[in-house]
């Protein structure tokens, strides 16, 4: 584009590069919710739609973060992935409507990410479930279905 | 081949279509884990290797189980799958070698699947390594590598 020679050096590389600086402070705050949630076992998340992050902060924040060995999709009204980063307990979750679009886009710092853990309620009708069918089904010959 | 004319017939339809009827009790003992973990919040898990069952069983049970929204693949040593089965809390749990062969095939009953989950001590270690990396980065301009 040109005429931007004036400008000081740091904001032209920014410009050219497309980074803020806003992504450190995440950085931070990931250290510090993982500190909190080592010593107090309490988890916590950060809302990247709420920081002011370039495509270019998020992605040097994703490269810096790395990638761990778990990923998990979930397949409700639209696609979401849950990536274990290189960091163990700090998962980078994307949220995609129906048309594949981001909706939500978030860091969560805990053992294990919320939208994956069973509730107990929930299991408790799972075994309700199960008792039927137990109740129901002949497994042997020709299949029945329950 | 023939010649099975004189097995009775129960027998019969076992060998042709492999049912041994032992995916049966499997259910009634994950209808079992599931009240348990509803009611004490503890865990369990079925060794699908150390049963009797046939290829056409362990079959009828993913079919009976079906698919749930949740499916987590882990790259280690070699690939692990966990998906969730059509009951909350139940997890179909498959570890393969480097080669791809199966060499663990478990049904686990959680809230989450343990291997999934961090532990607080890796979390610890997470904090410590994220803390130094915020010492370090100067995310501006050009990119610096921790």
């Amino acid at each position: 584009m040109g005429g931007v020679g004036a400008i000081p050096v740091r904001i032209d590389q920014a410009l050219t590069s497309g980074l803020t600086g806003n992504g450190r402070p995440v950085l931070a705050e990931l250290a510090a919710l993982a500190e909190r949630l080592a010593v107090t076992g309490a988890s916590g998340a950060i809302d990247l739609q709420a920081l002011p992050l370039s495509p270019a902060d998020l992605e040097w924040l994703r490269e810096t973060l790395g990638r761990g060995e778990v990923s998990t999709t979930i397949e409700a009204a639209g696609p979401s992935s849950i990536e274990e980063t290189g960091f163990a307990g700090v998962w980078w979750i994307t949220h995609r409507n129906a048309s594949g679009q981001i909706v939500a886009e978030l860091i969560e710092v805990a053992t294990v990410p919320e939208i994956v853990a069973a509730t107990r309620d929930e299991v408790g009708a799972s075994a309700a479930r199960l008792a039927a069918i137990v109740g129901e089904s002949v497994p042997s010959g020709k299949e029945t279905r329950a």
